[in-house]
């Protein structure tokens, strides 16, 4: 059970520090091709309710989102800090690890001010192969139901 | 020493998981039957003033807070959500751990708030057995001596 | 890789323990006698720029700044409380290790109010010997440009 902490906990930091240095482009590639991308509310999540606040179901998908944020620009410039949890090894085999994280993302916008953004979990399918965990399904279900309109960058 | 970080690192991943989910009810079994929790802030701690917060001596008064949480429930709507710090390892031996962590709970009310609840360290005697660590000894010591009155779920 | 991360957080989190618990004397034993001790901004990071917050470049000058903070005592009496993230191995070779590890700060001043205190991130390079990992610089990049008057305490 340990190594799959170690291992998860691992790839998990990978993913925070590409976030938390900007490098958005990256970011798709911790997800398989085939891979579900969703975030929701622990409120939707519970009633087992479809509409996530963001749903992509594939790399390309992901892609998309990257470009069109560096396109569009229009949010106001932040950045995150994520922190997480030490991962819940729900169950694994040989080719993938299901895990459960908690995170907690501070957000720091240009003018300096630091804020709580969000806090929740991460409800993770890592698929195992040689190259390293990716991820074939990553659903951020938030504590809070009120999102900021700027939900712009990854979680 | 890593041995006990990694046993204790989970047996709190665990305990904070429970209260997070909203599974109140599971809380005591991290407690042997004879066992001591209390909360206190630093302050009073450092002075050595008995004075708790809250305080219980044994496995059934802590089922006692949570039945009584359950009927009352005359507190807002909330939840929490656990960061802790890497355990450090104050003493071991092969039947007790002794061990201080840093906690972080963000709570998020009803409305969607988010807000920083409390900080703080828990002072730990783990007792360990086959079935795995129990609590014998927490002492939830808070930094802060502001306590919100709505103190209600367990830390 | 593993190891690394084993013995460069427990590294991080005795440092953080000590800020935490008060004892701001013992903190410049985390430092090798020739040291770099920088604290700057991301935006100031990024460009390059020298002009850091605060700069020591060895362990008096770390001892002068901890005694001119309890002689002068002139800052509101507040704590911190660190959570740090799993360090990022950057680099290692048998007698350092090069690392980059997320903090969050909180801070809480005497009036029990609780604050987000800090984000940011440490860039370390810790000497390796019998004696455990000491610092050999540690810049410490805020992530935000916005400084509280108050950066009393070490980060």
């Amino acid at each position: 059970m340990n190594d799959a902490v170690g291992l998860i906990g691992h790839a998990q930091n990978a993913y925070a520090r590409c976030i938390d240095s900007g490098n958005l482009e990256a970011w798709p590639d911790f997800f398989e091709d085939e891979c579900t991308y969703k975030i929701t509310t622990a409120e939707n999540y519970a009633q087992k309710l479809e509409a996530g606040v963001i749903f992509a179901n594939s790399k390309g998908m992901l892609r998309d989102r990257v470009a069109s944020l560096r396109e569009a620009n229009i949010y106001e410039p932040h950045v995150y800090r994520h922190f997480l949890g030490q991962p819940w090894i729900v169950a694994q085999d040989a080719s993938e690890v299901r895990s459960e994280t908690s995170f907690f993302v501070a957000r720091i916008m240009r003018d300096g001010t630091t804020d709580v953004y969000a806090t929740g979990r991460y409800i993770d399918a890592y698929k195992l192969s040689a190259a390293g965990p990716k991820l074939r399904e990553r659903i951020v279900v938030c504590d809070s139901s009120r999102f900021d309109t700027l939900l712009a960058l990854p979680l």
